[in-house]
């Protein structure tokens, strides 16, 4: 690419060119062992031109980082269609976040795995994003939980658990699928629904899951939720 | 504590005395703000012992990994008992695991967080752990699936999936019951028999959750496992 070319790009331009460089360099090679000569050379410019632009490796990292959370979480809400029925609707959400995970394999690397590996202060990027998810995952369980029962006698702080779970088991599997060759965003999304769903769905219809009141040494003392009919 | 009981004491309880004393610094300052000052300290000991016991900061935090993850695994594997029915395993599993995260919250917090933190040499330890976990958790699904269904037609790679997704599910809802007063391992393991249990369940009896076919932009093309039988 010419110098003259080079002058022409608007910064705004060529600054994405720089990111999508490091997001592939951060995602493959990892933090550490990634230089800025290698992004700078993927990205067509010079390394003085990434320093001028980005500052530093940390800044540019930080930059990657801050890109990747928003189009993540976007591609999540876009993907949850109000107005649905609940499953129908916690479907379209898994199937966004497999999806954007699956086209975005080096993203989601420096999201979950770089991000939390290399110091508290890019870890707490993340978790903030994941912060927001969370709510996120929250709000659509109450929302379910109350539509398909009136009294929502589903306690908030289970919703939340439930909430924590949920985005848990699907930071595990988006890791899983992206190491494992032919596994489709529509199977890791289908896999989580069957993980799920009818757990979730029993829950909502006020159908618990008793556990055995025989077991010693689990967490005595402090009664369950009172939930009566067993869900098998 | 003086001298003299200093040099009667065999050293394999002081060295688990000192590292005692690191887990609990290293949960809950974090690797980075815990000093060996302290933990010199908290253990009852002069700082060169520590050196001369566990020679520097990284193979101090190294041998913290290495033993609480050896503790949680063993926990786990003594919590599932193999005979029972597949709920009972489950719940029994679920159970030890979170009773365990709970009665050592600070050494869940170095596996957890501050391993996976502070670089890919402690990252890698961890990754360790979990593979062995997750392979337990895999087998223990398979085997379920194999007593429920005579015909074992849950693919193995759908059942790596589920393990996966268990694992991640259990270890976001322990960083989360830890995080807030006042919930119990017997809470914590119940939300997450409830909402996984009957997914679980109804895979195991050969009933799938379908994915609608009319969605646009989901993966297109790769067909699904091909069950029909809705879940709900």
């Amino acid at each position: 690419m010419g110098a003259v070319k080079t002058k022409r790009m608007p910064r705004a331009v060529r600054e994405q060119q720089m990111l999508d460089a490091a997001v592939r360099t951060f995602g493959q090679r990892g933090y550490m062992a990634a230089s800025m000569d290698e992004i700078a050379e993927l990205a067509g410019v010079s390394k003085p031109l990434v320093y001028l632009y980005l500052n530093s490796k940390e800044d540019l990292f930080t930059a990657c980082i801050r890109r990747e959370a928003k189009a993540l979480t976007e591609a999540v809400r876009a993907g949850a269609r109000p107005g649905l029925p609940a499953d129908r609707q916690l479907w379209s959400g898994l199937a966004a976040f497999f999806t954007h995970t699956a086209r975005h394999p080096d993203g989601w690397a420096v999201l979950h795995l770089q991000a939390r590996t290399h110091g508290e202060v890019f870890a707490a990027e993340v978790a903030a994003m994941r912060t927001e998810i969370v709510a996120f995952v929250t709000q659509l369980i109450l929302e379910a939980a109350r539509e398909a029962h009136r009294d929502p006698d589903l306690p908030e702080r289970e919703v939340s658990g439930l909430a924590e779970a949920l985005v848990g088991a699907a930071e595990a599997l988006a890791d899983w699928a992206n190491a494992t060759p032919g596994v489709t965003a529509r199977q890791s999304a289908a896999t989580l629904m069957n993980f799920a769903w009818a757990g979730l769905g029993n829950l909502m219809e006020g159908r618990h899951w008793t556990p055995p009141d025989d077991e010693a040494g689990v967490g005595a003392g402090e009664a369950q939720t009172g939930r009566t009919s067993p869900v098998r």
